[in-house]
């Protein structure tokens, strides 16, 4: 089980801490030194991935763990465990992953929990949901509901470019779907937790939009399947389908036995707050508490003290930005651990931990051999800060160019097939 | 146009005043005094309806106004001038009113505007949405989905043997529609209003319910024709309709012009910081402010100074009240206004205005040469207590009896027709 702390404890303490502020909405580390994970885990009661965690899930899927779990930049769970072993049973589970479309275009930032969900996918062979959080958009950020649903098709279709099988995954925004108990499921949420609460793990204030103080549940909700009646394959679930479970009996904690298949949830730690708040109110739903598998944050390319912002254009690379794009920006903003002179660097060699290039080279450089010798080379100062940037260009223009022409070939006929609620 | 004061200015003032407490939750008067309407139209800036509007709704229908409105029962609007004078100019509207189902059966009181709603419906012809609320009465109450559910459907069969016309009438629950644009009005309304300003209208604390908090715009968006485009029988108006605002261009008050159906509210009037709310935010969204027409509060069999309560048995006549039920909560425990003895009543008479039963008449007896007789006769102390009140006995089981005759034709089969999702 995850943790000894149970959620409920940690819940209050999701804001700042002395110089570190996480929201869903803001990531800011200390000015010395960036983003302090380990505080975060202890404070939000998750759990970190431990090697022994990664064979497991190797063993129990028999394929390779995915880079981004196996170097740790998925570094976090809750209950990941627990998917596997009831897996190992024989039972079924589902993910849920999302997106907020706040611009045309995704950046490299927004493709890893994207990544990790079709390895996820293909790996457990298991039905998606991805909610496109319109709504939350609008609150947040003055959008048009016209503006939105535009962005919300435009990154539809590089969220389809990814990969994922169209059999398989469901894509809603909020704006369209509300079936099935999914705004049943929000209304006993919303009578769960209480304006305190929701201030105090979310940080509202005064001015927030009233639209963004009762948006948490719209998130929280599709981490339950009776919100989904129409993804009928996990009905064969050892663990049957029950849409309402209002007449079950609660215990002395107001629990009730949990039904519904499984939900885990793939997602930058910053999301964190709207799923403590999912888990803690499960139990009283009669809902499985959704598990969790949690990305740190992709570093910006001036640094890791913040994460990649798609309103900051020079901040990240886009999947729509051209090779000439993608080297000129490498080469003018990529922080760079190197040392000032190369008689310096090749004397003293650079500090991988704060490069940026070496940084997302462990992102996106699949050749774990390649990565450890370039990791060495550079850090000892036989290779130089543009020698690393031009192998960053490589692969980047690779990956770049290639989601290009997949994501080309997506007809907004696919983004309706997609999207369509329909039998799965 | 409705009164100088904006909506805007008078909008934070919704709360307690010295001693009245006003709430779409709770309504308590001043020990001495009871309810003062006039402080309460002043302070949320409605208009009271004068004899001139109730002789040009008159002329307007081409039928006499209800006894409801002739009599002072519905006092105040916003905007029924401005409804009448459209539709004077050929243009449509639609009602639109609503129910929160807390208990099994409608008492009196629960009545009053579904009177009011179906004498508009028939001498104006127009379309009607009944909004059930079940989500806020799970916030409120703490009701199970199912729970509510079944409650909506018990009092939706009350709301059906009112007698409204199937073929304009659409009743829906919030736990199940959410179609058009609905749940997209909902989302631009949470947009413009922030927590603040919430806190300052509903009186929300950090105990209320996340839900709760975000619930006003659910009740605010039925007023706008754009969450109901199945209801087509209003495209026909001259003021055509556009399901989406969101091309239009706004003036420096952020304001656009207004498309879609205009809408009329009946209602009792501390429903009205949910439409002041609306009223606010419609400009914005591109619609016209919905207008109202407003009660004051049917009277407690104990009294003037509160609203009769679902929870409170002995306060309300129920719709499911037997006739000696009805005799005897009359006989026990109507507030008389007469004397203590039957000598002082002959010498004093009864003060009519605090008695409920001659109250009472006010909204239930058709006849108003027989109630002015009444008032008249009993005032002097011509008339007993005793005879008041077998006067109003009479009145009340034939409305109950009749009512419930219809109410027992209302089949299942009839609610799923009116709550039908279905092009009218």
């Amino acid at each position: 089980m995850s943790g000894a702390a149970s959620d409920m404890e940690t819940s209050q303490s999701s804001l700042e801490s002395s110089e570190q502020v996480i929201t869903p909405w803001e990531v800011s580390g200390s000015e010395e030194a960036g983003i302090d994970y380990d505080k975060l885990v202890n404070q939000w009661g998750c759990q970190r991935i431990t090697p022994d965690l990664v064979a497991k899930l190797e063993a129990v899927t028999a394929t390779r763990a995915h880079t981004l779990i196996r170097r740790g930049i998925f570094f976090a769970h809750r209950d990941l465990d627990v998917i596997l072993d009831s897996y190992q049973r024989g039972e079924k589970f589902f993910l849920y992953t999302g997106r907020g479309p706040s611009s045309g275009s995704l950046h490299l930032g927004h493709l890893i929990p994207f990544l990790i969900t079709k390895y996820l996918q293909d790996a457990f062979d298991v039905p998606l949901v991805v909610q496109m959080t319109d709504d939350e958009k609008i609150y947040m950020k003055g959008l048009g509901v016209d503006e939105a649903r535009t962005l919300c098709h435009e990154n539809a279709k590089d969220i389809i470019a990814v990969g994922f099988d169209v059999k398989k995954t469901f894509i809603f925004s909020d704006l369209d779907y509300l079936g099935g108990d999914f705004y049943r499921n929000i209304v006993r949420m919303g009578q769960l937790v209480n304006l305190n609460q929701a201030q105090s793990t979310f940080g509202f204030a005064g001015e927030t939009k009233l639209g963004m103080v009762g948006f948490p549940p719209v998130q929280a909700c599709p981490s339950f399947s009776s919100s989904f009646p129409h993804i009928k394959s996990w009905h064969s679930a050892r663990d049957g389908f029950k849409p309402d479970a209002a007449s079950k009996k609660t215990n002395d904690k107001g629990e009730k036995s949990a039904s519904g298949v499984r939900c885990l949830i793939p997602c930058a730690i910053d999301q964190d707050p709207y799923f403590r708040m999912t888990r803690e109110c499960a139990p009283r739903m009669g809902y499985h508490k959704p598990a969790l598998i949690e990305a740190s944050f992709f570093p910006a390319l001036q640094g890791a003290k913040g994460k990649m912002s798609a309103s900051d254009e020079t901040s990240a690379i886009f999947l729509t930005d051209t090779p000439k794009q993608i080297k000129d920006k490498i080469n003018k903003y990529a922080f760079s651990g190197g040392q000032q002179t190369v008689e310096e660097h090749r004397r003293l060699g650079a500090n991988i931990d704060i490069d940026v290039s070496y940084q997302w080279l462990k992102f996106f450089l699949d050749d774990d051999d390649e990565l450890a010798r370039i990791g060495e080379e550079y850090a000892r100062g036989r290779m130089l800060t543009g020698e690393i940037k031009a192998k960053l260009i490589d692969v980047l223009t690779d990956l770049v160019v290639s989601f290009q022409r997949r994501r080309a070939m997506v007809t907004d006929d696919m983004v309706y097939a997609y999207m369509a609620v329909r039998n799965m």
